[in-house]
Parts: structure tokens; C-alpha cells; sequence
């Protein structure tokens, strides 16, 4: 079997270790280059997305902000799985809105504003302090605001015109307020559909963000009456959308709800522990979807948590002396900030995963892990 | 980090893939060919094996039947691990049963035979029934002899004489006889050692052969003396080897007594069950020991078994919908008897392990894997 994954990161790369073991041979499409690649030996192996296309028994992604062309020719073939109008929800957060009211599932009270008016009325129905966001993907990080209060209201105006302006030509976008919700923490919900409407969801996973990017994940017993609506909203979303695949969604919890944040058509950072932590992995799970085989069981088989590597292309090859740690590096060149790897650890129960996690704390460099161990150390004490 | 393994069959491979998100990469030396492959595309790398070796940073094996001039050329380099001597070992059962004795180890009663008059002196000395093998790798099946009694004894031995005139030339072969032993199960111990001397041992795993082929193996609790007893074999043979790297060794268990029947100086058939049964797998470990990079806990994470695809290059897709089942295919091509892939399964006890393997019994085809069932059903008999 062979599948295009549209996108050359780690997440078709580690698509591609999970599912090599099936005999599937998954090749990535750089959209970057238009070079399709062997995302395990860095090959070019075809020099233009048609022949990637032929290639491909069936087409699926890695990220959502891919050009509409790219998606329009894929869907034609009649082989892309999830469909480009579920790739599209993800990359615009206008899309995503409408699907979430459609699908009535709870999420942040918003306004869509592309006009002055539509900003103006919307500082005056929601309530402060608001988060302003990009409907289509930002640029070298631009693209979100925040207002307390209507302090300062006219210069961001003027900042997000200039940020309309700036962007692609011939495409629209807008931006999305939002009330900026008082939650207690950030989880996320991964799972799979398969094309008989068949889902599976792993157990909801906490999520702790450093600068705005996902820092340390944890997956450990499971709230049942939680675990029940995050399956909920999951249901109605991919049955919504038709999907096939893994779909994440990400929610703020405040006290035992669960409001979405935002959704992810494909295999998700807060995802990655499932390679050691559950019975069959997101990346396995998500072809087995995308290819028509039975989707793998999602339990948990012991408490589980992942560190991002931001920025870093070494850490101290000590961390290998603790029990059940893996290291996933992605074979990426160094940036700052960049997702270079993760590490992933295991325990039996919480409080020894906890105490791995300290024992991995201690040994990470403080400067590039700076909120590791105060967070393992809160972790510490909720157990105990 | 460069290794080549000399051998590039599926245990290459799985190295390959369980090292590459520790950015190491793996070659394959195809001794028949004489090209290095890269073992997850299959792709010619190198034409000869001094581009391997130099492209190296470190270099293993994954099987003991190698040439000499081969090992001598990869010891030279002071890149190999383990030694020469050590795969020389494994690929000689001279040499083998030499290391056993000089270990003071518990093995099977044996006299080595190179001539007429060892022959006799060996029906005479040892306790029918008996067994002889060849000390090299035989050919086409050849190189095993059964003797119930002196019944037939000289056309045995004339057969020998023929398989020895069969052999390579230049090459003196041997014959090791052996006690057999009425032993209640086989056993082997897989185990890593580092290049400091630590060593680390999977717990003891039940194997079952089918025509003289590992066809199922199981890891579950262990008997804690059971394994102290194989982990004082382990260090005193991987000690006396310097041996660095993953090994393993097959026992006979006669009550609470183990035998050693054979080692083999790399990873091992019977440690698959490690890729999702153990904290680490042996892929890892060995390549872990090679690199010199720290040992990963070898704690079994939960009971756990291999089933062994032999000739049968498709398998019901029904398999994948039994909790925690992995399938790992190969690539490669079908032949009889073939080791093709293989299934494990895991479960939270021994008995839900067994419910699992009753439920995958169920679906395989009886012909392909015709003693699985009565051994399931043993298997359940003995929980019960």
C-alpha cells in the first residue's frame, strides 16, 4: 500500500516508522519545493506532486494551511482522506467556527470581524478581555491580539488592517474575537473514523504551553464523565465532516466543561505519547483509517507524558538511564523554538510516572526546559 | 551516528526503524550480493563493503553465519561489535559448547566429533537418545542426525561422512553429539551488555517450536530464581565474551533447572515481543550497546506474546481488531517456511494475554499456523 502525505515534517515522518512495519510505504509532498520525498531516507523520490498523486493508493495530510489548488487536485483523485473541505475547517478558523456552531458543540463565545463594524460591534457584545486570532494561518507570528479592555482598541484596528493588507493577494481573511475564557486547564482529544463511521478516541490528555506552544503533555486515568463529552464533541464533529483519519481537539476545561478551542484535521503533538502509551499509536491509528484497515485500540496502556524539544538538537544522553524513556528526534535542523524532538516517559501508575518525570527534570538543561520542572513539581503535588 | 549491520534481513530492518528516532542510520552489508542497503527503502547505498565500513561509525551483525575474511576486515576497523570472536561463537557450535564448558555453565552431555573414532566413542560414552548436529550452519536442511540407539549407527556416520565431503571447501566441519534432554519447556533469555560491563536481561521467554522453528513465544511473570539462574549464564558468557551488544540464550527448563542449549550473539526471534512488551525493545538496546549509549530498563510492561508468520505473505486484516495487536511484516518475498512477519499481542494479565491469542487463533488460518490453537488452549488449561 502506498499513501502521499501532503506536508514533509516529523509528523509524516513518524507516519511513516509506524506504519513501515504494515508494509505501507508513505511518501510526503514538500509543498515548500513540490518535491515528494522518502520522509525516511530524505530522498527525492518524485519531482512533482502528479506523479506523487499516481503514486499514491490513497492521499492524506500532515497540516491544514495547504494551498486550495494543492487540495482541489488531491480530492480529484479521488483518494484524499480526510476530504480537502475537513483539511480547509482546520486552516481557517472561520470555517472551524461555523462547523462548531453547526455541530452546536460548546465553545468560546466569538464574532468574525472583517470590517471596522464588524470590529466595532464586536468589542461591544462580547465581554473583556477578548483574543483576536487570525482566521487563516499567521505569518512569522503575527496575527493575534489581545484587548483587556477599550484601551488602545483604534491602534489595533489599524494594526490588524495593515495585517489584512499584508497578507496573500486575492485572499481574504479575517479575524476571529473571542472571550478569553478563565479556564482551569488546556486537554486535548485525539481520535480516529474510519470511512464506515466507525470512531475510536484516546483518553483525554492535559496540555501545559510555554510561549504558546505545547511544552508537556500527560495522559493518565481518565475522568469518565469528562471522557464521555470530549467523545461527544468528537463524534459530532468527524461525523459532521465525514472524516477518515485522526482529528484532534483541543478544550479549555473549566470545572467538569469542556469548551473547544480549536480542532486539527490529523495526528497531533499532544498525540505523541500514544507511541509508547497506548495500545496502537495516532500515527498507526490514522492510516489504518486512511487505508481502509480496522482501527487499532486507543487504551491507555499506563500513565503516560511527553516534553517537547524546542530549539535544542542535543539533550544529555543520561535521560536514556531512565526507565521507559524514548527519545523521537526528528532529524530537523536547529532553530529557535523549532520542534526538534520529544521525549516520551512512562510509569505504572501517576506517582511513578511523576517521579520519572522529576528525575528527567533534573537532568534537562534548565534554560532550554525552564517550566518543566515547576510543572512536574505541581504535577508532584496534586498526586500527593 | 553510522552502523552497518552485517546481514540485511528483517532484523536489520527493525533495528533500522526502532533507532532512526535516536538519528541513528542503519545500513545493511548483504553478504551474498556484496551491496549495502539502506534497510527501510531497500535502496543499493554503497557497491562494496569499504564504503560500509568506512561510512561507519560502528558496526554489528544480525546473524553468526558470516565469512571470516569478512569479520577479520570488520574487526580490524575496531568498529565491531560484538567482537569477532563473539559472532565466531555463535556460528560454531565447536566453539560454543567450548565457551559453555569454559563457563562452567549447565549444558547438555556432548562429545565433539571430527572422526570415525569420536563417533565411536561418543555412542559409547553418552546416554542414547542423541542428537548430532553439524557444528557450522548446515545446508538445505542437512546437518542434524537423531540416534534412538546404535540401530543404523553406521550408516549415519557414513551420511555424516558424505555431509562433511559436502561442505565448503578448505573448511574443517565438525559434529557435536548431544545427550537429548526430556525437558518440560524451552526458554530463552535475551539480555544487553554494554561496553562498561553492565548488563541488563528481558525476562525469560517461553518458546514453542513448530518443525524445528520458534513459532510462538510468550513473556509473562517471572520466576524470580528461574531468572537469577539464567542471569548468572548471562553474565558469566557475555563477561568472558566482552561481549557488547544484545544477546541471547536458548535453555532447556527441566524442572527448575535450566540447560543452555545455545546462544546467539545477537538480537533474537525470541525478543520480538519486546517492540511493544518491554520498556525497551532489544532493537534499541542492542543498538543502544553498540553506540555506547545508556541501557534502556528492559521491565516487562505487560504479559505478552509473538506468533511467528512462516510462508504466508497475507494475514486476515481481522487480526488488527484484537486490542493491542501489532502486525510486523518483512518485505519480503514468499517461500515456504519463511520467516515473513510476525504478530504480537499483549494484555493487561495473563489471562486477558490469552483471551487475546484465543481471539487471533480463531481468525488465523489453521493451515498456515496449525499448532497455535492446541497451544492457546495449553496455554488457557495451565491459567485456569
Amino acid at each position: 500500500m502506498n499513501v502521499l502525505v501532503l506536508g514533509a515534517g516529523q509528523l509524516a515522518r513518524m507516519m511513516a516508522l509506524a506504519v513501515k512495519p504494515l508494509n505501507i510505504n508513505v511518501r510526503a509532498f514538500d509543498v515548500g519545493s513540490g518535491n515528494v520525498f522518502d520522509p525516511l531516507s530524505s530522498n527525492i523520490v518524485f519531482g512533482d506532486l502528479t506523479q506523487g498523486i499516481e503514486f499514491a493508493d490513497f492521499i492524506t495530510a500532515e497540516f491544514e494551511h495547504i494551498d486550495h489548488q494543492t487540495l482541489a487536485l488531491c480530492q480529484a483523485s479521488g483518494k484524499l482522506r480526510p476530504s480537502s473541505q475537513a483539511i480547509k475547517v482546520g486552516g481557517d478558523r472561520r470555517l472551524e467556527k461555523d462547523l462548531l456552531v453547526k455541530c452546536d458543540v460548546a465553545n468560546a463565545k466569538h464574532k468574525i470581524i472583517t470590517t471596522k463594524a464588524d470590529f466595532d460591534q464586536a468589542l461591544n457584545s462580547l465581554t473583556f478581555p477578548l483574543i483576536l486570532k487570525s482566521a487563516l494561518a499567521g505569518y512569522d507570528g503575527k496575527g493575534q491580539w489581545r484587548l483587556k479592555d477599550q484601551t488602545n482598541a483604534e491602534e489595533i484596528w489599524h494594526d490588524i488592517k495593515d495585517f489584512f493588507d499584508g497578507g496573500a493577494q486575492g485572499v481574504t481573511n479575517a479575524v476571529v474575537a473571542e472571550q478569553m475564557v478563565p479556564f482551569d486547564r488546556e486537554v486535548s482529544l485525539v481520535g480516529a473514523r474510519d470511512s464506515q463511521g466507525n470512531t475510536v478516541v484516546y483518553p483525554l490528555t492535559e496540555n501545559h504551553h510555554t510561549n504558546g506552544v505545547l511544552s508537556v503533555s500527560i495522559a493518565t486515568q481518565v475522568n469518565e464523565a469528562l471522557q464521555a463529552q470530549a467523545k461527544q464533541v468528537f463524534d459530532s464533529i468527524a461525523n459532521e465532516l465525514n472524516y477518515i483519519g485522526v482529528l484532534a481537539i483541543e478544550f479549555f476545561q473549566i470545572g467538569e466543561q469542556l469548551l473547544v478551542n480549536e480542532i486539527a484535521p490529523r495526528v497531533h503533538n499532544s498525540g505523541h505519547w500514544t507511541q509508547q502509551g497506548a495500545d496502537t499509536c495516532q500515527f498507526e491509528n490514522h492510516l489504518r483509517a486512511v487505508c481502509d484497515l480496522p482501527l487499532g485500540s486507543t487504551a491507555l496502556v499506563r500513565p503516560s507524558a511527553m516534553i517537547n524539544i524546542l530549539g535544542e538538537e542535543q539533550v544529555p544522553n543520561d535521560i536514556l538511564n531512565v526507565a521507559s524513556t524514548t527519545l523521537h528526534w526528528y532529524g530537523k535542523s536547529k532553530r529557535a523554538g523549532r520542534k526538534m524532538g520529544h521525549i516520551n516517559v512512562s510509569g505504572k501508575n501517576e506517582q511513578e510516572l511523576a517521579t520519572r518525570l522529576q528525575l528527567l527534570a533534573d537532568i534537562l538543561p534548565e534554560e532550554a526546559f525552564d517550566e518543566l520542572k515547576p510543572y512536574v513539581t505541581a504535577y508532584q503535588n496534586k498526586l500527593s
